[in-house]
Formats: structure tokens, C-alpha cells, sequence
């Protein structure tokens, strides 16, 4: 498949790799085309690795992930271009952490919004799925670095995008029944507000290879 | 010990006939002494059982739980009197949910502040410890409605207060290790705003006899 991975930090860089490992074609897109680090890891991950804009980026893909900051996201999927959205599934992984502040950080949306949802309004036509933003990127595409079972999370108005992420998910390596779908696009409030928590997990932690794994009683 | 529990509600009642069962003298505190729901507990619930106003419980306690909803627990705090909490420990495990709007509930407070800072703030001699408000109340008092290890969290300032509360869950049969202390009082906030979360994990569990268990990786 062809992916436009939105973002050059760590996360996006992570992503990007391993969606190039796992068989795609990938172009990272950053806000000008020519960015140091998006040029650097094309250049590094072989020939299904490529870079441009943001534009460039979502015009390429059958699939877009969002691995922008939270509170950049509407901004860089603006430039993306709506045309270049519509019809398309997004995977939000974005966080929208302030860390600005100090610690601990804050979230420049939250509680009666979030990303995903700012985002599904904004491109009514694009198919936005709220994914993997609950853990460190290392877990997300190898999520055998925590040991047996654990979860991930889908959220999102599209039953038919959030079955394409499953696949992809699947991909990663993660068992089909460790992927809970927690319902519509309002469930991304619950799994972006869980991320403050999650900061005080790595901090008890004391490494970025943990998730957390929902336990059923009687 | 002598223990006021603050609210009538599902979680205050589950609260206090636990602490009853594990040899606690126990003051159920409401708006006014007389509240139809707490006389029935009491005397349901034994000799070592009564009732009271706010202030009542207070007053008797040497630990206080308050059990009222996140978003009047300042105000029930208050009209327990300042001079009967001073320092004393508060157990607080509400929640400031707001279900006056619908589906998902939002948080009446959440982000840059949480309902345990607030009394903490508001009562400075108190030594307030926020735990237990991440699960169904059930769950709180017999751990083993859910099955192997999962995890319950404490936040706070005060390390000799927290050491009383993890005491006390230890006696509802919490095991040492599954008790995470998350940091300081700032820490209740990742713990509050996970109960959105929580609320859409409990949907998809279809049971509140489930909780969630961290997971180290390498």
C-alpha cells in the first residue's frame, strides 16, 4: 500500500520504517519539502522510502498517518489539502501534549474534544481512525518488546477504516484479540486523556517498554 | 481505626461495609445527619457502624474517605469543617464525571488540576491520598473479582500517608506489588482523566468487574 506518514519526529520516523519493512511504499511528508530528517530517513530506508510536503505526502497515499503533534495536527493536515484527504483513511497516532509548561505536561485539547474528532470535522470525507497514541512508538510496531498479552486500542466512525487499521495492526504483530475497538470517534477523549496517566506509568516504569493489558473478572 | 466515609452513594456504601468487615468503626457522613440511605446502612451494617453529617464523620474519624462526587466534594469537604481534617488523611477516590450532558461524560475538572489538588489545596494540614478511583467499587474492596495481577494507584505529597493507605488496601487484599505509588498529588490528574477511558473500556468489557494491569517489557 502507499502510506504518506505525517511528521519526521520519532514517532513518525519509527512508523515509517517499519510500515517500509512490512512491505509499503512510504513518503514522509514534513511542512517543506526537503526537511533535513524526512530527506535523511529516505535516504537511509531503502527504495520504497521517499519524502516531500505535507501535500506531497497525502497526495501520494492510499493511507495517511498523522504522526504530527497533537496540537499541530489541524494545521498540517490543512496544508495536506483537503482534496488530497477525502475518501482516505487517516490514522491519528498524535498526542496533543504540552510539555511548554513544565511537568507534568498538559494537553492543548481534551475532556469535550479531541484530535481525532478536530480532525474528522475538518475533512468530513477523510476516515479517521484514533489508534496507538497509548504507548511508545517502539511498542507500537513491535509490540512483543512487551511481553504476552496486552492491548491496543481503535476509535473512530468508520467501521471499514477501523477493520483496515486492525489489518495493519495485525501486520505489526499484534494478536487480533488484543485489538479493542472502544466505538466511535468520541472514544479518541478517553485514549488521548489516558496519556497523562500513561506519563506517570513511564515514570514508575522507568523505561518506555510497557503497555497496559485489560483484566476481565466474573 | 476510626474511619469517616464521606457519600451515600454505591462507592461510600461499598467503601464502608468493607471497612466494617475488616474491624474499622465506621461514620457514614452525608449533607445532614439522618439521610435515609445512610440510617439503612447502619443499620445494616452493625454495631461497629453509625451515621452522621460531614462534619459528624469527620469529627469521629482518624482516616477520612471521601466518597461524595469529584465535582461537590470540595463543598462536602468544607462543610465537614477544616479543623476536623487537619492532619488527617483523606482517602479520595472520587471522580469529577459529569453524565448532565450525555454520552461519553466529560470531567467537571481535568488537565491543569484534579479534584485531589483542590483539597489538598483547600485543606493544607490534611494529608490527602488519591486512590482506588479507577475502578469499579467492587473491585476496590475484593481484587480478586479480577482474575492474576492487576494494578491499583496511589498519588500524593504525603510518602508517611500513602504508606496508611497502601496499608489499608493491602487489607482488602491488594497485593504489595500490585500497588503502584504514581508521584505526587499532581500525579491524581493522569488518574482522573483516566476515568474517561475507563468508562469507554468498561463499554467494550460489557462488565465493571475488570481492571487493568501494567505490563514491563525489557
Amino acid at each position: 500500500m502507499k502510506i504518506g506518514v505525517l511528521g519526521t519526529g520519532g514517532v513518525g520516523q519509527t512508523l515509517a520504517t517499519a510500515l517500509v519493512a512490512h512491505g509499503h511504499e512510504v513518503k514522509m511528508g514534513s511542512r517543506q519539502a526537503g526537511n533535513v530528517k524526512a530527506v535523511a530517513w529516505a535516504e537511509g530506508a531503502g527504495d520504497s522510502a521517499s519524502e516531500g510536503s505535507f501535500r506531497d505526502a497525502a497526495a501520494f497515499a492510499d493511507l495517511v498517518v498523522n504522526a504530527t503533534a497533537g496540537a499541530a495536527s489541524l494545521d498540517a493536515l490543512e496544508s495536506a489539502g483537503t482534496e488530497n484527504l477525502a475518501g482516505k483513511v487517516i490514522l491519528d497516532v498524535s498526542n496533543p501534549l504540552d510539555f511548554s509548561k513544565g511537568f507534568p505536561p498538559s494537553l492543548t485539547v481534551c475532556n469535550t474534544d479531541s484530535v481525532a474528532e478536530q480532525l474528522q470535522r475538518a475533512f468530513p470525507d477523510a476516515r479517521v481512525v484514533k489508534s496507538l497514541n497509548t504507548m511508545n512508538c517502539d511498542v507500537m510496531v513491535e509490540p512483543s518488546l512487551v511481553p504476552g498479552s496486552h492491548n491496543v486500542f481503535l476509535a473512530g466512525n468508520d467501521d471499514g477504516a477501523k477493520a483496515e487499521i486492525k489489518a495493519l495492526l495485525e501486520g505489526f504483530g499484534w494478536p487480533s484479540d488484543d485489538i479493542l475497538d472502544l466505538g466511535d470517534a468520541t472514544a479518541a477523549r478517553g485514549m488521548e486523556m489516558y496519556v497523562p496517566f500513561w506519563v506517570r506509568l513511564f515514570g514508575t516504569a522507568g523505561t518506555g517498554h510497557f503497555n497496559i493489558k485489560l483484566v476481565l473478572g466474573s
